[in-house]
């Protein structure tokens, strides 16, 4: 049997869980209908907070109630949910989303129609007391980026150094929560978005080179990979690096580490990494590196110009960028270098970026 | 600097394009124009070989020449990829397709018009050589599967315990032939589908309870996955047994590592696992366990279809399997068994499947 994981993190969660139980209690021992407030997710109540510069939840608040018939089976699910972590938490186990749903074809309180609403529902309690799922035992059935570089970790009682995890690197948990910091020799975390790129620098050595851990995003970030990233970002203090190809996606993969996206705006004071840095393919770039480009696409097009009014790129960094690239009508790939040897990323294009960006 | 990598297969590799290098010269020499004959990969070649059980190449040869107009300039890209792939040899280094793709923005041969031209005469190179392109030095992007268990492996001179990697595990590099296999306990292998099916394996301890190494294949295994069972299958001499949903794309997911995929006849009998064997949800298992099922769509139903009439499917198990599903009219995917509680699959489901097929 696994032992019963007891970091801060999910202790934290087990008591506010706990405290919410008692809460239910104690209003249904005062003749109260049971009821919960959780923060509004609907985008009227999405703001994008200047000063921490990433995606927030406004005021707004909506009730659950058991009260209301519209509303009472949910609740009833939504109490079955918290039940189901709850017994995760003392186990310490895990469970994917995927597995929540199935289980809650045994609930009394009814199956969900689809795992939508189940996901949903974990998504209240998050909100509701500012966890994250993972704390709550429920995680995603991916797992996340790879890492590969001068830095050490502790799983439980396994102390892994990933530079001896194997080619492949270490791979991020999806409760990379529990996983301690034991040491770091590295000075910068360099993330880029594909695998192929990645392979290139650990072939490449990028991670001796620029005293770096080197991450594999796998496109678009998990959830893991964010907090590791913040985690590296805070705990560790290294500059985190984003390098990616030279388009909306690969703008849009940047700025969710970043600044977070709208729709975890109730979990991003947990993932965003507002000090990381964009260090991918610039529209500059493709002109100066004279780089083999794809013509944007329509859709490309239309993702550019809601960039442009996205208050996540309101430097004038990216507003700059954007429109150049809009002029150009191209975008290139992080690996599109390769046309001058398959070095040149390496020994040429990283150590500008990072001169010109002084990191 | 890699230390040029100077396993087996790649020394073996680069023999074979030194051979082909010197029988240009000598056909130059001898005043004819170079040529090279090319086991033919269309469709009406590709046959499924009732001895070793998986698809391969029949005896139809196609030329390509240096002498035909039509055909000179990708005779003269093919020169030019063997080149970039006996260079890669003498370095020590892997490319992905995708960096050659960009690497040929530099060829006189000329750039190629897509990625899809020069994956295509990699595969010319791979058939004509009988060899795989990751001993060429050419890999995929991908990483493959993640294994956890009790074996220990060799990577250049790092050596991996897979129970000791994290809890992600082991992950399976797209150069799994230069890994050596130093010690194995484990007396099967398990190979799930999801990943979320891999982690429930692994906090349920079923790498013990089992004596097996766990394998998360992603969804459909990436060849660096398939070329690790094969070699689990007959170098470790360990039953492979696949764990996949009761899915049309299950049952294709295992018997493509069964197999093989008619479009890598040319390569199968390097990856194929004929003797593995498949223990995933059965349209039976969804009556008898009473599982928790979605309606197949009529995009199913079509794939049922096409599989009943596959050679690879001929056996009265498969047919009776595929009948009774397009009966029932419903699928169901592995999660499902969280319907009764999350350790259910590895305390009923598991146990009962292997004692059935006595594995």
């Amino acid at each position: 049997m696994p032992k019963p994981v007891v970091g801060k993190r999910r202790k934290e969660a087990r008591r506010k869980l706990a405290e919410f139980g008692e809460s239910l209690l104690e209003m249904i021992e005062r003749g109260v209908p049971p009821r919960l407030k959780i923060p509004s997710r609907s985008t009227s109540n999405i703001v994008y907070d200047e000063k921490n510069r990433f995606y927030v939840l406004g005021p707004r608040m909506s009730m659950r109630s058991a009260a209301n018939i519209k509303q009472v089976k949910k609740f009833a699910q939504l109490m079955c949910v918290a039940d189901f972590a709850a017994e995760l938490m003392e186990s310490g186990k895990f469970a994917t989303l995927r597995e929540m749903y199935y289980t809650a074809e045994g609930w009394e309180a009814g199956p969900f129609a689809d795992q939508s609403e189940s996901d949903m529902m974990v998504e209240d309690l998050e909100a509701a007391f500012g966890i994250k799922r993972e704390d709550l035992g429920l995680v995603p059935e991916e797992d996340g980026a790879a890492v590969f570089g001068e830095i050490v970790l502790k799983e439980d009682d396994i102390v892994i150094d990933a530079t001896k995890a194997g080619r492949g690197g270490y791979t991020i948990p999806p409760t990379i929560d529990d996983v301690e910091f034991v040491k770091c020799r590295a000075k910068r975390v360099i993330a880029v978005e594909t695998m192929g790129m990645y392979h290139r620098l650990l072939q490449e050595e990028a991670w001796k080179k620029f005293d770096a851990l080197i991450v594999g995003l796998k496109g678009q970030a998990a959830r893991a990979t964010r907090r590791f990233l913040k985690r590296a970002s805070e705990e560790l203090d290294l500059p985190v690096l984003l390098f990616t190809d030279g388009d909306p996606f690969g703008f849009h993969i940047a700025m969710v580490v970043i600044s977070g996206s709208a729709k975890l705006a109730h979990v991003n004071h947990e993932l965003a990494v507002p000090d990381a840095r964009f260090i991918g393919v610039t529209a500059t770039d493709i002109v100066e590196y004279d780089l083999p480009t794809d013509k944007l696409r329509e859709i490309d097009i239309a993702r550019l110009k809601q960039l442009q009014k996205d208050p996540r790129y309101r430097a004038d960094f990216w507003q700059m960028e954007i429109k150049k690239m809009l002029e150009l009508g191209k975008k290139a790939e992080q690996q599109a270098f390769a046309k001058y040897g398959l070095a040149y990323v390496v020994n040429e294009y990283l150590p500008a970026k990072l001169k010109e960006f002084g990191v």
